[in-house]
């Protein structure tokens, strides 16, 4: 998606070769008319599944899972950092790693809201390293459920998470994959995408 | 808003007199269709204010902001439960208690994203004590900026909060006030509100 990598060139923050910031627009700061571009985006990316729910996790997926639902007219869930590790038979429950924090959180979704005859398409701001995908593709696995999709705002393509997901056969896909960072220059290439 | 009323009927589980779980539709799994009917109400409810800026809270305030966010066509801002307490010069902090888990949270938000000329509506989806709210008042003062009105899904009008921030001058709207519940029968008593 053109328009974002523009905008990721126009106001991101390159801190480090590694380190990306761009919570201006995308993750403290939300640009909502931009959240709804992207949903649409990701409704003509996916419009051939039948998906019926979309799946993301707190907090910052939340803003443009809403966008996205709202284009797709289906429920949007999200899954929640559980404060206990008290078992609970009302929930699907995983762990995921924090790279952040360098810790396993456990994350749940209700059992209410996740289904066998559910077809989820997975929305997040962020793709790095993967783990947090894991998780959600692992809560939808337990439901029974069907992963139709995973939609990734900006993607960091020289981590491994992504190119792994799609050796696993997921349809993935990021509206801007930054293939690398110049901390000095401050200058992003991204990865050129055929237009899907 | 007769139509949040009647879905709370409908949807919504009295756990105890105090306890009601909207879970269903507004702050797990979320009706992103009817949350778009929501932010057109805060729009109506609020266009005599010169409003250039939503704030909310993670995670569960943040759908219903966004689609208020829509309407207004102006920027969301969520404040971030901060993991630690170091002190950090970029941001505004303030603590709020938190009664689910009894403790004070740090919440925080970019000093970049709010500033003095800044005219702010609140927005969250639940309203009880009134701490998070009173938090968020806090970091809008803290940067000198404006409170312009405070909107709010369901407030439990049998608790003390969203009457305390009216008495302090707030403008402050919620779509559906709980006035009572009972836990046998599940009945809910709503508060008449008059057209606003």
């Amino acid at each position: 998606m053109k328009r974002l990598e523009e905008r990721i060139r126009k106001d991101g923050v390159v801190k480090t070769s590694q380190v990306l910031k761009v919570d201006s627009f995308l993750n403290h700061q939300m640009d909502v008319t931009f959240f709804y571009e992207m949903g649409a985006e990701f409704k003509r990316l996916f419009a051939d599944r039948p998906i019926n729910k979309i799946l993301t996790i707190e907090a910052s997926g939340i803003g443009i899972a809403i966008m996205a639902g709202l284009h797709f007219d289906v429920p949007v869930v999200f899954a929640k950092k559980a404060q206990t590790s008290n078992m609970d038979e009302d929930v699907y429950a995983t762990q995921i790693h924090s790279f952040t924090h360098d810790r396993m959180n456990r994350v749940v979704v209700s059992k209410q809201y996740l289904h066998a005859d559910d077809h989820v398409l997975i929305i997040d701001d962020f793709l790095a390293n993967g783990c947090a995908l894991e998780g959600l593709i692992d809560l939808v696995k337990q439901a029974n459920g069907t992963v139709e999709g995973i939609g990734i705002a900006v993607e960091k393509g020289f981590q491994k998470g992504g190119d792994r997901l799609r050796k696993q056969g997921y349809r993935l896909a990021s509206l801007a994959i930054v293939e690398s960072m110049d901390e000095t220059s401050g200058e992003i290439v991204f990865r050129d995408q055929k237009e899907q």
